[in-house]
């Protein structure tokens, strides 16, 4: 294995643990080696591929999205879930990571409101914008420029060893779809997230309707998802947060991204408490940003 | 582009017609260039890459399922759909083409009573039993002896030419991932068909449901679930049935295989008459078994 590989990883525990693993899976007759057909690896998209405070990037397209309709429709802000938004409402934002009913209802209702009836020629013109022209809030650069460096080159040296890579984000399939390939090398097919449901229409449209299709890719949701999508669960994941838990328990190798890193991006274990009591359990590789990664952001076009 | 690339299809307008399709979609700069991106090919599974006569294979699969339910519990026999099989009433199985909904009510009450609960692993062991004991009733050999060579043959030009290759048929979509790899060099992730719903317990295991994920993978339904695999429609499609048309009209390049060689394999028109008038219509190529194929069944090892 190239000793560049992962070039912006220090030397430690958990890089070693990394190639340590795939060697072992790429070592035929070994104990540990896995068929080429089953290698897929699978990665969460927020604080484990890029920069998840002060709230998803995704919320911050979608908030801009609504906070235009709340100024054509000012009796919006009085209703769910524009208020509790508006009012940056925290148990709001704990019941969609819980799944909440009455908070998924009325998000569910709210994406239908701005989008049903879209095509995703026009979903992703939207998406494109926002990604040209938001700032994240406290580093003030475009939030595909925060974008973690390290991933990316795990990204690539798994592919070099045989591995589909996915990424499998309880956010949009679709918006994650519109940057996946420039932005991660992975194709749209291998985007896993949670996803209206979309009707071919009798003029020849893909036309987005107003449910979404399966559950909300989050906690159980994520390897549910993922066999769907591939009729496999992971040899390879990684995470950061307790939604992660049934994705990082369902593969051979669970990698955990701690955010203890103030200088650089945040420190935070609010929402991965769990999760990082299942790592010392199930010896999960705990990735952290501070001590293991030399460089923290990083394009593609840069490796 | 090489001249053996093709080399079971007979030289003719068919043939023409796809070497000069690839050719202009990998003529970079030409009117007719297709990034390698969205070079997405989609191809209907039966009567397209395998004998659908007397009925699809998946059929015998199911159809053997509950013949030993109705023999384990006689009452069955009355019921819906176990009579209309028993009996071979044509009106059902036109029934399941066209979707009627109480003939796909009754089908997935009978899916659900056979498979709900089980794993992906039992039912895996059930198809790779099904695929080497069960035989094509007329032909006397096994469904996977029955594999269209040219077919195989044109998966292999496509990937040589930057496409992804994707199977998308109205049958069982775990059903075809079993026997995908090793009969198409098709990976699990690239095929798309109907699909129960799984879920992921607390014990960590993925367990297939009574409902199922979306539309029936038919019709329009095709081109929903090409774009939700994928996140694109097709540039190349290739079908044979009433069924295919919407994923044949999304595509840029429609191939419609005409099963006229009585000789070979079977010759019928039978639910194929809307999409031979639209082959015409919309300058589909159209693929006759008998005068453009000059070897009919054969397997990947052997190209």
């Amino acid at each position: 294995m190239s000793q560049t590989a992962l070039a912006s990883w220090r030397d430690g525990t958990a890089k070693q643990a990394i190639l340590d693993f795939i060697s072992g899976v790429t070592t035929e007759g070994g104990p540990d080696f896995v068929a080429v057909a089953d290698r897929i690896a699978t990665f969460d998209n927020d604080g484990t591929l890029w920069v998840e405070q002060p709230l998803p990037p995704q919320f911050d397209f979608v908030f801009g999205t609504w906070a235009k309709e709340i100024k054509a429709d000012p009796a919006l802000a009085g209703q769910q879930p524009y208020k509790a938004i508006l009012e940056r409402d925290p148990a709001f934002f704990q019941g969609i990571a819980t799944q909440e009913p009455a908070v998924i209802t009325a998000l569910l209702a709210a994406f239908g409101r701005s989008w049903a009836g879209s095509t995703p020629a026009e979903f992703e013109a939207q998406v494109r914008e926002w990604t040209v022209s938001a700032k994240q809030p406290k580093l003030g650069v475009s939030y595909l420029d925060l974008v973690y460096k390290p991933m990316l080159e795990l990204f690539n040296l798994l592919k070099d060893n045989g591995f589909r890579v996915f990424v499998c984000s309880g956010g949009g399939r679709d918006f994650m779809r519109v940057f996946a390939e420039e932005t991660w090398g992975v194709n749209k097919e291998n985007v896993i997230g949670s996803a209206a449901e979309y009707t071919y229409t009798a003029d020849g449209k893909i036309v987005r309707g107003e449910e979404i299709l399966g559950r909300l890719n989050l906690g159980p949701g994520k390897p549910e998802h993922i066999f769907a999508q591939t009729g496999r669960l992971p040899v390879f994941a990684g995470g950061n947060a307790d939604v992660d838990i049934e994705m990082l328990e369902a593969a051979k190798f669970g990698l955990l991204i701690n955010h203890d890193d103030p200088d650089r991006e945040f420190a935070y274990t609010s929402g991965a408490e769990a999760s990082m009591v299942k790592a010392d359990k199930l010896g999960w590789t705990v990735v952290s940003m501070k001590n293991d990664w030399d460089t923290v952001y990083g394009k593609l076009a840069d490796l």
